[in-house]
């Protein structure tokens, strides 16, 4: 708190809902963030959007927590979508137990399709009756246990494994969605989901997949989204949150929800538009590159040399 | 005027949207709000949320005069609800004849309840054929003709008895609303309603019960709902004057009507949360305490020891 | 651009979303604004709805374009549909061929008329067939083109014919829309349309019809929208790009569209408020001068003598 | 005081020391200014010297009253000596009998010569034993009475006539003095002056001298001072004023009195720059209009086109 | 320091050169004055004289330590003067070793009078011989020690004698200066005096005579010159440090010191001229407290009622 | 002046009197602060100090242009003085023949002493007459000339020398002083003037001594003054143009040359307070560092660690 309160006492003429907006990381959460704006409020005394990932008491948007996890299963729908696949009934190999990793499974059970893995540093399970209801909550219970492990799920529920020191992307899935960590997902795993006949990789964690996993998946016509696009979920909340805070308004979970897959939407449509290559293929590697740099530049250049 | 004038001349710069929003009162309505904002805004040349209850042509709302009689509504149906009680058909008992008994006859008629009693200073009128339509069209043009009597409509309306110097709350009715002023329902007024078997009361003026009165509702497990929750329907719709004043935009009384319904909704099920007792009965004064305490107690630990 | 600029450097101190709003008029496009609003968010650092007409990559909004037009027709439909007459299957005679004529012909189309006239300088095309879908396209190539000319649509589509050195007020139509230039529309051109039986004329363009042909209409009774009342829609969208600023949001077009047609309709309500004759006849001249006058000198009133 | 306050509500944004610095004028003295300095100070909160000719409890110089007619002194004195004469022992008529008569004939018998005559709309007063000590007291006197004479002088003082219905400029003078009213000295009486052999005229009224007198000055070589040089000096105590505020300190009268001289000196040295023609004369209409040119277009110029 | 710093975060806001200026006081001195300073610049960012009795590499004035008694000399040498009496060769009796006491007794001496007393919480030190040059450094060094005594003086200087839990009010004095504490000099001290034939008394403490002292000063036609006049030389030291800040200059302790010598001398004359009585003495009490009143109600009345 | 505009356009929110306060240097004389100037007060609507070396017309200080070279000589007097040495008489080496030796060789003349020195580009001027009056104004001639070269000198003034292409340190001198760029005075040169027995040496250009001349002054015990205590002068006026525009005041430039006098004696102070070693050589290298440390660390320390 100390160290939150001095950072911002150094900082606060710098940082403005029009100028900077700090968010989160790792290591800095909600209670940092609302130490960070408790200061920033006390200097500034504006009740402004500057920090998002506020406490719900003071500001914060509901589904913030989730909103990851919503996005990344917004996105991989629309892909699947995009080349006439439902998602119902497909599997899901989930890496992770934390928050991203819930977001991601609850979304993609409501969806309809079935998530058969999550991770821990210590391994994976394997769960093929599907990661639902009950089992989230309990990951979640291991997640809030502070002791990093996933094994204890195979004990808790009959019908799963676990298996020790290893990734889930040797597990057969049809859709490969990483969300834990960087470099979670090298070539060789990536190979693996490419024998396995993958149809669809979504890298919601923060480059989690390596360079040479990416090429694979790009040489394979695999359907791969890359973190800038899939995992935007959580930024493009951040915005609503700025959005509610600057309207004196809290948004119902739906309203959240709706207006995030209304993003993710367009942010899909918009890898798509600059991503299609001529065999059909769409590279969103590509498309997610070409439309960021095109947004920025038509901007810039709108503006005039200034 | 002149005295709204030199008020804000000392004021202005102690007001604003993220520090302090003055709101009208007894004796201060929308002409002296106007006036004060009109000072206000030459002052700070800003056009911002600082006044609530503003004109309708410089940026007050749709809903805002009937907004503590809908929301007491909204309440009061919630809570039938949550007894699995259904407000169609139950009789009403309203005191007074002015706009916050204008907003809940009008919204107990919407809701499908008949309202069979208003009050005024010199006693009230009791009418069996249920309050509604041009009968509370009538009830404004006794209020706004400045007698401050409600005893005309009975000679207006057959069928309808006038009773001189008594309050209605000897009447049996399935609910009572006090709507007119502080400690206008006593102990002795509570036993009536008791005796008669009363379900629901809701003290949607301000303090309208006494302590004693109160007491006597819960001993009895009778469903009451505090002031402080069953009428914040008003202040609520200020909150929406400034959303909408923030936004640049005037919602239609449609929306702010949605809105103030959702925003009584969840007020609700505060109240519900920290106020619901080992044997079901839900102690509204208690929940709404602990559940106020509760917001401002987390708000104020989030941000920090500042 | 370094004209826009130097203009900025002198006029951004009293420019404002609660001061001065500049929009784009003849000769100042989205082009120019973004250019003054580069360097008015230079000078200020703030990144506010000072400017509307912006590019959508920072802060424009979808249907800006199209508004006028859109919101000319969302009225003439309303004027129509308060006489008891469905639009479907109206014939509609439209001047010009830019921005304000695709709107019209566009929103008409949809709402089931049929448009069988645009124009330039050089004279008008009549297409009994009606001119929508790929044949407006192609109005907006001919207006890209720099030629300024219409004649080339009639060869490209048979059926249609082109009337050189004139106005389309000669053909029959149940609706007649100015959108192009002012004085377009004078006596002469009103008399035409009176004896052809038009039901209805909505001066879309600017100061479009002449007093002479305006008072013939009104002379005659006929359905007469003024430029104040019926090309609203633009300034009403330059009003939605503020709200969408303020909010941080950007909305979809159907969106926009919805909320530009509810404003339409409440511009139409308050003319019909103030312009009802008492044979019915509904002066919108009249209604309009009312309706602006009285909602200023309310909010003037209200806010007292400052 | 009610008409100062209101002025001041609307003009405060558009006052300030490096902005624009009010100054008092016919009808507007200390009183006024005290009153708008006032209003000025609770609107802004600053204790600036925005105005000058303030009280002396509230930030006002010394010497400001006088400092009109001292600085007249000054300039006449240095005139006098660039030529080699010694005002010592000259005569002087002085028109006038307010502050600038005061200031100027308190100076004049402090540098050694003799005031020989003063006026007011009654007439003039001679006297040829000269006016001071007392005499001067007494002309305040007769000012501060409100009858607006002159008239008694010649009766309090024996040895004095009083002149009526005319002005002092019959008399024969070395030096003349117009310190009353603008035209107050016109082509006959500038003939009288240089037909009795003055020797300065300095125009210490705003515009005192027609252009006849002016012509007719320039055309005999007469030493003459323009108002635009010889009267700035209460123009500059406003200025001294303005220092004393900025260092937040009072001068003594003789710290103020010794800057003033020095600043009359400065003036003068510019208009013998550019008003000394080739046959030594100084043309100080000349040179004070070049001076005034030169550095505001020098400054102009070296800031640059901006 | 953490102290200062919290109480600057709260307080800065209402702090200014044109607001309100703190200065030190018991308990509070240069280097308390310091740290807040610093807080005050940190969140400011401004160089301002909001406060005095800073360090001299950041703002502070030379003499600010020795103002106090060097202003209660020039005051109570001007007494003596208007009385036509020389302060060359009188005795000096002060209380006190701290700083006040110090400038107290430097500037006696430099003015020709002999220092016979200080004292301390242990006694007081009478010295015929004078305290002057290094008996005056040897008193700093007592102060320094931190043993809070003057015992010792009378050691190193043989002539001096220490009297143990006295006052220095019994020895015979031409002058008697309390320069310690609050409520030092009693009715009984005074009585002492006035039989010793006391010429004046100067209170340089705060309050440091009780009101029987004073009464019987008055009575006793004793030159009395009351705290709020005397000892008004460091507040004065204070507004010149401001003076030094608003001019970007340090002045030099000469120029300080006359400074400082200008303003006790205006202020000496503003109680002779609201305190002289007509029998000619001077009645200070009345004179300040007269004076002080005029100079507010004059710049409040000036200002108008606002 | 376009290249000065753009810059204050990117800067103009980082500079202030309290802030950051650019000056001159070579290359930016007073038309590019000038110009910079006028765009700042156009950004900012403030007249502040922020700005030094401004023209005379718009807030800049007498005695700027030669004010290095007045204190570099009001410091070498006073290290002269410090030893016994009267500078009366004794020959002076001067380099350079710009503003800074302009400043030095005019104050130098003033005080008594013989320049026997000029240079350019081209050698150097030995007049064993001396160089003041006339020959000055004929040096800023040649260098108003563009010609960048001092050799004209000697065919102008009968008696002096051209020494072609080499720098006046070979000259037997009693006191050096480089005034003209960096790095002019290497060992050899400094091996010359100790053999000529030099008495004083002082760098008032900046860095003019290489670090082996500086070694070789110290080791044999000469007065060797550093340019960052000899040169101050400059900056120091610069403070006092500051001082000026803070007072709304211009001094005269008697008063600016006095105060800079005191400035520099001040300085010199310092130096011999921190560089008298025991021996009595004054280092004033090492003093001026000494001080300099000392006072940013009192400075720093007084404000508490923020």
């Amino acid at each position: 708190m100390r160290f939150c309160q001095a950072f911002m006492l150094e900082l606060w003429r710098h940082l403005g809902p029009d100028m900077d907006v700090p968010a989160g990381d790792i290591g800095v959460g909600g209670r940092e963030v609302g130490y960070m704006f408790g200061m920033y409020k006390k200097l500034t005394r504006e009740f402004t959007g500057t920090f998002t990932g506020k406490g719900l008491e003071f500001g914060g948007s509901l589904v913030r927590p989730e909103a990851t996890g919503f996005g990344g299963l917004y996105f991989v729908n629309q892909m699947l979508e995009t080349k006439g696949i439902d998602i119902k009934g497909k599997t899901v190999a989930i890496s992770g137990f934390g928050n991203v990793a819930w977001g991601a499974a609850t979304k993609a059970t409501q969806l309809g399709a079935k998530v058969i893995t999550i991770s821990g540093p210590d391994g994976y399970i394997y769960d093929p009756n599907g990661i639902s209801g009950k089992k989230i909550d309990y990951m979640l219970e291991l997640r809030a246990s502070g002791n990093d492990i996933v094994a204890p799920y195979a004990d808790e529920f009959p019908g799963s494994t676990f298996v020790p020191g290893k990734r889930p992307w040797e597990v057969k899935a049809d859709i490969a969605l990483p969300c834990a960590t960087q470099n979670e997902l090298n070539g060789e795993d990536a190979q693996h989901l490419i024998d396995n006949k993958v149809t669809c990789v979504g890298e919601i964690s923060n480059m989690g997949c390596t360079p040479e996993a990416i090429d694979l998946f790009i040489e394979n016509k695999i359907m791969y989204a890359p973190g800038k696009a899939v995992n935007a979920g959580g930024v493009a909340t951040s915005g609503l949150e700025m959005s509610q805070n600057a309207m004196h308004l809290s948004w119902s979970a739906a309203e959240v929800d709706e207006k995030l897959h209304a993003i993710m939407h367009g942010i899909h449509a918009q890898c798509v538009k600059y991503g299609t290559e001529p065999d059909g293929y769409i590279n969103y590697v590509k498309g997610a590159n070409i439309a960021g740099f095109m947004k920025v530049a038509h901007a810039m250049m709108g503006q005039g040399i200034i």
